[in-house]
């Protein structure tokens, strides 16, 4: 399935991601969420959570497949987290 | 499918943890995790990363349904993540 990524950060607003994340999905297409560190990755799920409820009434519903991913950040390694977001 | 209850916490062992999702999986279970909080989330998403290690020689590929659930705590309402994990 052809996919798009996405970087969330703890900065980033949920309702703004969850948006992005529908907007993706609806393209029949999966969503690739990059994270770094816990606040990151608690903006991503709830993302993903209030996404859930966008994409409902249409008869989607979401699953998110976790793996680790490392990434290279100004010349350091970093173990990011990558979700991958489908329709069931 | 029948499940069964997992709560994580912050100082929860991320390979303990994984062990107990891949018991439970193994079972032909899903396995409901919860938690409150960024740093608990955190825990319980490596864990289910190690966890898709643990299973993926038995064929077995899993995927979180992630939700909000209100609990109460003390008499204080708070709201928990739920992440059903099972084999797709």
């Amino acid at each position: 399935m052809e996919s798009e990524m996405i970087k969330v950060s703890q900065k980033s607003g949920v309702n703004a991601v969850a948006g992005a994340i529908a907007g993706i999905v609806r393209q029949n297409k999966a969503v690739e969420i990059q994270v770094i560190g816990a606040g990151a990755l608690n903006q991503a799920v709830k993302a993903v959570i209030v996404a859930r409820g966008f994409v409902a009434p249409e008869g989607l519903d979401l699953t998110m497949t976790p793996s680790f991913s490392d990434i290279e950040i100004n010349g350091t390694e970093r173990t990011a987290i990558r979700l991958v977001v489908e329709s069931k």
